[in-house]
């Protein structure tokens, strides 16, 4: 491939950055794979502790060398409305009898400065190890906080999913933004407008972006293969965030029922939900989005819906049952292969010579 | 360029499609400019009665001997229910008086057999002025009408925004499949399931289309130069339509309202809406999208929801008035500009070879 801005200024070979899939996904194993392919493994950290985050760092280091990030998720104020709470806990009553949850033992409601400390921890752990990149979604950092990774050297990468939130971002003194299309799967990481209105497709999304902004652009959402990979950089980008390409890998930690569940599914088959987490987020529908499509609009915000489900998404997917998981998936699930993170990227870069030589 | 399947195909000298834009924005003169700059012109010719449609193919012949085009609308069954047009008169009743329409006089409810006929009187038509290119939203002709424009010579385009629909397609006979992403302006054309699943952003839709079936596929939906219609080729599109790009043209019949509205919109002021013709479309968000918003679900289907609205969007029209029009536009305004059709092309040309030699 030709001198890129995104490989240049991530230290890595090839324009990819692994999406920081939270949750289990991006296991040790997979983060440093990619890095010694080189594309950018990246921890998604949001569910960490600051402790199982260090220890995370500690083991991928002994297994590459090379550069790795770490995902952050930006805490959003939220406060915990207790009669909301039994609401949704009444709704999902039975599905906890049907999994044998019982949640009235465990059930932990989270609390904003708690979630605020563990940031900040999370934050210093990133500076004290020197971890080489750090990026942001659910919203931006404050000056401090970017100017603090960037006087310790690290690269800062914010998200947005339209051109008026990566103004903001770029506002922030931010390095690298993020365009996440309308076909990304997981979590939207829209702050400014979390309504249907902040889906654009990434055609739309990429170009208008890189005329708004003059920090580089990666482009996220949908991407499986180096015909991706070349069209956002044809539309502006310097290169490419993948998800759900990662997540069917051998190396990655998702259920083997969700890498099976996006192997068998059509470009149809994914929706937007806020009932797994209270934030919209696009995974392939099941059971349980479709059960708990009439109550959208009553969940409580992110993170409280996301801890009342909690224990039946672990529940579901300790029994193997896919009705109640999470299937996150971007739109292009036909695209998907079950491969080790090394073919992939050799195939990606097998496709960009093939179309780059067909377009001479 | 290189040499091009697309442009073999319709005999033309660059892959771009102007997409047939119905309701008046498709003028004699845009269609010829467009041919006559080498694209491919296209008549929007839904609304058209077939006396309208044979003049404008001679008005246009005589501005050029270039090829152009005709898209029509396949007609769906439909029924009229009394009670249905009676609660939607009742709700547009306010919106009637401020704009002064005394619609009871005027309204015409459609019928299903006299479209049919129109439909059929149109086709007939195309075949007898030798018209080159056909193309079909909203639904698959049958193979017999595919086979008797194909009999005549004429190309026949179809239109799907799945990889579903595309095989649809691909399985009525018909040569080329245009892919519409979410991203597109106007009438979606989805004919399986007109859902919020069928919305594909392009970036997944056009890989995942070009996988499924072996005819070329056209991407649609936010291009707006020549970094779209670079990144659809590398997706593995053959070309592209674009639509809201032509319509800020000089040459295009939309109202200066309409493109006022486009070069003054960002990327999330468009959103979808069945409140004008019964079909999901996408414009800029105006006062009788957010007025009718809670009755999405109660409107009639296409095209009697179209009749319905007919007096209230020509008088909106005519008093420059843009609360009540239908202000269709892809995800992209911000790439929209005030320009002729021969600068728009030229521009397009002029990024491709950009591109193409920044790849080298």
């Amino acid at each position: 491939m030709k001198k890129n801005v995104l490989a240049d200024l991530l230290n890595i070979k090839y324009p990819i950055i692994q999406a920081p899939m939270a949750g289990g996904i991006t296991t040790s194993k997979l983060v440093a794979e990619v890095s010694e392919t080189g594309a950018l493994g990246m921890i998604g950290a949001g569910y960490l502790t600051p402790y199982q985050l260090k220890n995370q760092i500690d083991e991928i280091r002994s297994l590459t060398s090379k550069p790795f990030g770490v995902n952050l998720f930006v805490p959003q104020k939220f406060e915990v409305n207790t009669q909301d709470v039994n609401s949704v806990n009444q709704i999902l009553d039975a599905i906890n009898k049907e999994l044998n949850v019982t949640y009235t033992e465990d059930l932990v409601l989270p609390n904003f400065l708690e979630e605020y400390e563990k940031f900040n921890e999370q934050i210093k752990i990133i500076i004290d190890m020197n971890i080489p990149v750090c990026s942001f979604t659910f919203g931006i950092p404050s000056k401090e906080i970017v100017a603090s990774l960037q006087n310790a050297n690290i690269i800062v990468i914010g998200t947005a999913t339209t051109a008026e939130e990566a103004m903001e971002v770029e506002k922030s003194g931010i390095d690298i933004i993020v365009a996440q299309g309308a076909e990304a799967g997981g979590h939207r990481g829209s702050f400014i407008d979390e309504s249907e209105d902040s889906l654009i497709g990434l055609m739309s999304l990429v170009p208008q972006v890189a005329d708004t902004v003059s920090k580089p652009v990666v482009a996220a959402g949908g991407i499986m293969d180096g015909r991706g990979l070349m069209a956002s950089i044809c539309l502006g980008a310097v290169g490419v965030q993948m998800g759900t390409a990662f997540l069917t890998c051998d190396e990655s930690g998702a259920h083997y029922v969700h890498k099976n569940a996006i192997l068998n599914s059509t470009e149809n088959q994914t929706v937007l939900t806020r009932s797994f987490s209270g934030k919209w987020s696009r995974g392939i529908r099941n059971k349980f989005i479709l059960d708990m499509r009439a109550y959208e609009n009553i969940f409580p915000v992110y993170p409280v819906q996301n801890n009342l489900t909690q224990l039946i998404r672990k529940a579901s997917s300790l029994q193997n049952n896919k009705n109640y998981m999470s299937l996150w998936s971007g739109q292009s699930p036909r695209l998907a292969k079950r491969h080790t993170v090394k073919s992939l990227i050799q195939n990606i870069i097998k496709d960009v010579k093939d179309i780059t030589s067909s377009l001479k």
